[in-house]
C-alpha cells in the first residue's frame, strides 16, 4: 500500500452536535481507515453544533472518497463540503511575472519605457551580446514541453502539461534563483519544435526541454544544441543521469568498490537510459549491459534503432544475450529506468556481494523497496517516501545557475560530471550510509555548490563566455 | 529644442576642493547649458576635497556628452565617473518570474509538484477548459514581436526589441494586474510567425502583438484571430485607435461639434491609420479622407494595395484628390500617424473653426505643438511633455484585464468602443478643457473602468465565456 501523502490531501468541513464524544468518533473513523489527520480547525461554534475543518492526507483519490463516504454514513454528522487542497493550491496558476523596477511616476516611465528605453534598444542593436546584460536573457530559461511524455501520465498534450512546467519553473526560482517560464507547444512534430524553439530563443538565456517522448527528444535536443548558441538541456535525460551518477559515486564508497571493477545493468533503453549509459562511460565505467523489453542489447540483435545500435556498439563488450534475469548474475549495480515490478528478489540474489539497486520507475519502482531491502545493500528510488530519492531538483536549478553565471554556450559532459560530483560531495564520507547517499532536496548548499562546480567546469573547458 | 528628460539622465561623480565657491560654479555651468539638475548627494568628504554625485537630466545623448566635456574642462575639478541612469535601470532585465505558492517543505513540494500535480494535469487532460482555472493561462498574456518596427527605431530585430517588450510587460502588471511575458521572435516571415504563435498559445490567455511592421502585422493579426480561440490584439493598431477615439470624443465635447457632422483627415495609411479609420467609422463618423505620402486615397488612384483599396472604398465619399494641403480645407479634425513636420500652420488655418489636431508621430509630431497652438483649439501628441498625451498605456492593461476576467474569445469593435468611452468618461464634463481631454496614465481609475466596460461589452456581444 502507498503512503499517505499531501499530494492526496483533502479538507473536509464537518458539522456535528457539540458533545465531547463526537471528535473522538470522527478521528477514530478516519484513523481506522489508515488516513492521516493533519490540521483540525474550528470554523464555527453555535449553541448546539460545532463546525470543524479537518485536513486529511490519504494515499489515493479513491482512498479519499472512501473516507468521505464513511464520514457521510456517521449519524448526526454533516459533511458540509470537501475540498481538495492540491487543486486549491494550483488555482489560478503557480507563477507571477513581476517588475524589477519601479513604475510609479512619470520619471520612472521615461526611464523604463519610452523615451529612455530606445537608447537601450539601440545599444543591443549595435552589440547583440549586450542583451545578456540589459534584458531578462541574463537569467531566464524556457521550460519547453510538447506534453508528449508528462510524468507517468503519457501523452496528455500541452495544456495538461502546464501544471508540471509551472512547478518546474517554481523550483528553478526557489533553488537556483533562475527565472524560468513554461512554454507548452501545440505541436509534436520534431522539425516544428526545433524551428519554434530557435525562433523564440532571443528571449532566453537557456532552454530546458521537458517531458518530450523518446526518441524524438534526443533528436530535438541534438539539433537545438547544434543550432543555438545558448545551452539546451533535456532534463529527463541528463538531469536524471547526473543525479544517478552522484548517487552511484556515493554508493560505491559505501560498498567500497572501484568504478573500473564494477558491472552495471541498466534496464531501460529510452532517453534516460541512454543518457545514464553515456555519462557512466565518460566517467570510466565500462562494464555495462543495457536491456530493453526484449532483454540485453547486443550487436547481433536485429532491428535495432539508431540509438540501440549505438548502445550495442558502446556497451556489452562480452555480447551477453538473454532476458534481464539472465544477464543479472555477477553484476554489482542495477539501474532501472523502465517500469514497475520487472526486477525480482531472486534477480538481486544472483548479483555480486553488496548489491546496489536503483529502481527509478515512477511512481512504482522496478522492485518494491521492502522486497529489495532483503537482499540489496544500497537502494535508491525516485520517490520521496523512501530513503535515497533520485530527484532531478538536486541538479537543474544549480546547473542552470552556474551556466547563466558564466554565460556558457553549452552544457558538456565535463559540466555534467562536475554537477554530479558536487551533489555527491555534499555528504561527508563519514556520514555516508546505505540509506544516505543522496542529499535532501531541501539542502540549500546543493544548488550553490553545483552552480560553482558547473561554472568552473565551463571555464576550464572553454565554453564560458563571461567570468563569474 | 527637446525638453530635458529622465529618459536621458546621467549621474556624474565629481571631486573638487572643499571651498564654498565650487558647487555654485558647477551648478551654474550645468544650468548654463540648459541641463536640469536633480539629486545632489555627498559621497565622500575628506579634509580638503569633497565628492558628490550629481544627477542631470539632458535632452539627448550628445547634450549629456557636452555637459560632461564642459565639466572636465573646469580647473581643479575631477570627473570621477559618469553613469547613465537609464542603462543602470535596465541592467539584468526588468522582469522577474516568481512563485505564487510556497515550496519550503516536502509537503509543499508534494502538492505543487509531484505527486500532487499529476491529478491537476489529469483534470486538464479531461477538460482542457480547466487550464483557464488551474494554470497561469488564466492571467497571462504573451507580448509578441519580431522586432521589425520597434518604436521609431525601425527594424532592429528581436534581441534589441526585448527592452520594449519587457517594458510593456511591466505596464501590463502595474496597471492591469496582468502577467505578461515577452516573446521576441527570430523570424519575420508571417507564415512562420502565425505558426509559432499558434503553437505557443497553450501557455497564454491572450496574445498582444507589438511593433510588427505593416502590412504584415495586419495579415498576421487577422489570421491569428481566425485560428485561435484566445484574443489576439495588435496594440500599435487598435490600442492607438482606441485612445485616439477616447481623445476625439472629449475633443468634440470641448468644441461642441457632433460626430456625424465632422470632417476628418487621417494622415498615414499604415496599420494605425487603418485601425483608426475603421474604429471611427464604426462609431458613426463617415466623412473621412485618408492620405498617404502621395496624398488623398481615392478609388481612381492606381496601384493601391489591398488595404488602401479598402480605405478608398470605405472613405472619401466625395473622391477628393490631391496633396494633404489640398484636402485640409474645411476639415474639423486632423489625425496624423505619419512623420514629423508634414502639417503646416497654414494647413490648420484652412480648417473649420476650432480645429482639432492630433499629431501622433513619435518622437516628433506632424507639427510642433508650439506652431499648432497658434491656430488649433485642441492639440494632442504622443509625447509626455505636452498636454493630451495619446498613450496606449491608457488602454491595453485595462482592456486585457477585462478580457481575461470574462475569458473573452476575441476583442470585437464593441469592446474597443467600450474601452474608448471608459477612458474618455473618466474626465467629468465640467473638467474638460482643450488641454485636458485625456486622463493621466497614472490615473489608477482608468484601467479598472476600462476593464469593467470591456468585460460588459464582451458579455453583451456573446464573446465572454465566463461571468465576472
Amino acid at each position: 500500500m502507498s503512503h499517505n501523502s499531501p499530494g492526496y490531501s483533502i479538507t473536509v468541513r464537518l458539522c456535528y452536535p457539540d458533545q465531547p464524544k463526537f471528535l473522538g468518533m470522527i478521528t477514530s473513523t478516519i484513523g481506522g481507515m489508515d488516513a492521516s489527520i493533519g490540521a483540525v480547525d474550528v470554523v464555527d461554534a453555535s449553541e448546539n453544533h460545532i463546525t470543524r475543518d479537518i485536513t486529511i492526507n490519504v494515499n489515493s483519490v479513491e482512498h479519499g472518497e472512501e473516507v468521505v463516504l464513511r464520514l457521510r454514513e456517521m449519524p448526526d454528522l454533516e459533511v458540509v463540503h470537501v475540498s481538495d487542497r492540491v487543486f486549491l493550491l494550483h488555482l489560478g496558476g503557480k507563477l507571477e511575472i513581476t517588475s524589477r523596477v519601479p513604475v510609479k511616476t512619470r520619471d520612472d516611465l521615461s526611464m523604463a519605457y519610452t523615451p529612455g528605453v530606445a537608447r537601450v534598444c539601440t545599444a543591443i542593436a549595435e552589440d547583440p551580446e549586450a542583451a545578456f546584460k540589459l534584458t531578462i536573457r541574463r537569467n531566464t530559461v524556457a521550460v519547453v514541453s510538447d506534453g508528449s511524455a508528462v510524468l507517468g501520465l503519457g501523452n496528455i498534450g500541452p495544456k495538461a502539461a502546464m501544471p508540471v512546467m509551472e512547478g518546474k519553473a517554481i523550483l528553478f526560482k526557489e533553488f537556483g534563483g533562475v527565472d524560468a517560464f513554461p512554454i507548452c507547444l501545440d505541436t509534436q512534430d520534431p522539425d516544428e519544435i526545433v524551428r519554434i524553439v530557435k525562433a523564440i530563443s532571443p528571449t532566453f538565456g537557456g532552454i530546458n526541454l521537458e517531458d518530450i517522448s523518446a526518441p524524438r527528444c534526443i533528436d530535438i535536443e541534438e539539433r537545438l544544441i547544434e543550432e543555438l548558441d545558448i545551452p539546451v538541456f533535456h532534463d529527463d535525460q541528463h538531469g536524471t543521469a547526473i543525479v544517478v551518477l552522484a548517487a552511484l559515486n556515493n554508493a560505491l564508497k559505501v560498498v567500497d568498490k572501484k568504478r573500473e571493477d564494477i558491472r552495471v545493468v541498466i534496464n531501460g533503453s529510452g532517453a534516460a537510459g541512454a543518457a545514464i549509459t553515456k555519462l557512466l562511460i565518460s566517467t570510466g565505467i565500462h562494464q555495462i549491459v543495457v536491456c530493453d523489453r526484449k532483454g540485453a542489447i547486443h550487436g547481433a540483435r536485429e532491428g535495432l534503432t539508431d540509438l540501440k545500435q549505438w548502445l550495442a556498439a558502446n556497451t556489452n563488450t562480452q555480447n551477453k544475450a538473454g532476458s534481464l534475469s539472465e544477464v543479472m548474475p555477477g553484476t554489482d549495480v542495477f539501474i532501472g529506468v523502465s517500469s514497475k515490478d520487472v526486477l525480482t528478489p531472486e534477480d538481486i540474489q544472483t548479483m555480486n556481494s553488496d548489491p546496489i539497486v536503483f529502481g527509478l520507475a515512477n511512481p512504482d519502482p522496478e522492485i518494491a523497496p521492502r522486497l529489495a531491502a532483503k537482499h540489496a545493500r544500497v537502494i535508491a528510488t525516485g520517490r520521496s517516501d523512501y530513503p535515497n530519492q533520485i530527484n532531478n531538483v538536486l541538479c537543474f536549478p544549480g546547473l542552470f545557475r552556474g551556466v547563466l553565471d558564466v554565460r556558457a554556450s553549452r552544457i558538456n559532459q565535463e559540466m555534467k560530471i562536475a554537477a554530479a560530483c558536487a551533489i555527491a560531495d555534499i555528504i561527508p564520507e563519514n556520514d555516508l550510509h546505505p540509506e544516505y547517499i543522496v542529499p535532501s532536496v531541501f539542502d540549500r548548499r546543493v544548488a550553490k555548490l553545483v552552480a560553482s562546480a558547473v561554472a568552473q567546469a565551463a571555464i576550464d573547458t572553454g565554453v564560458a563566455r563571461k567570468a563569474t
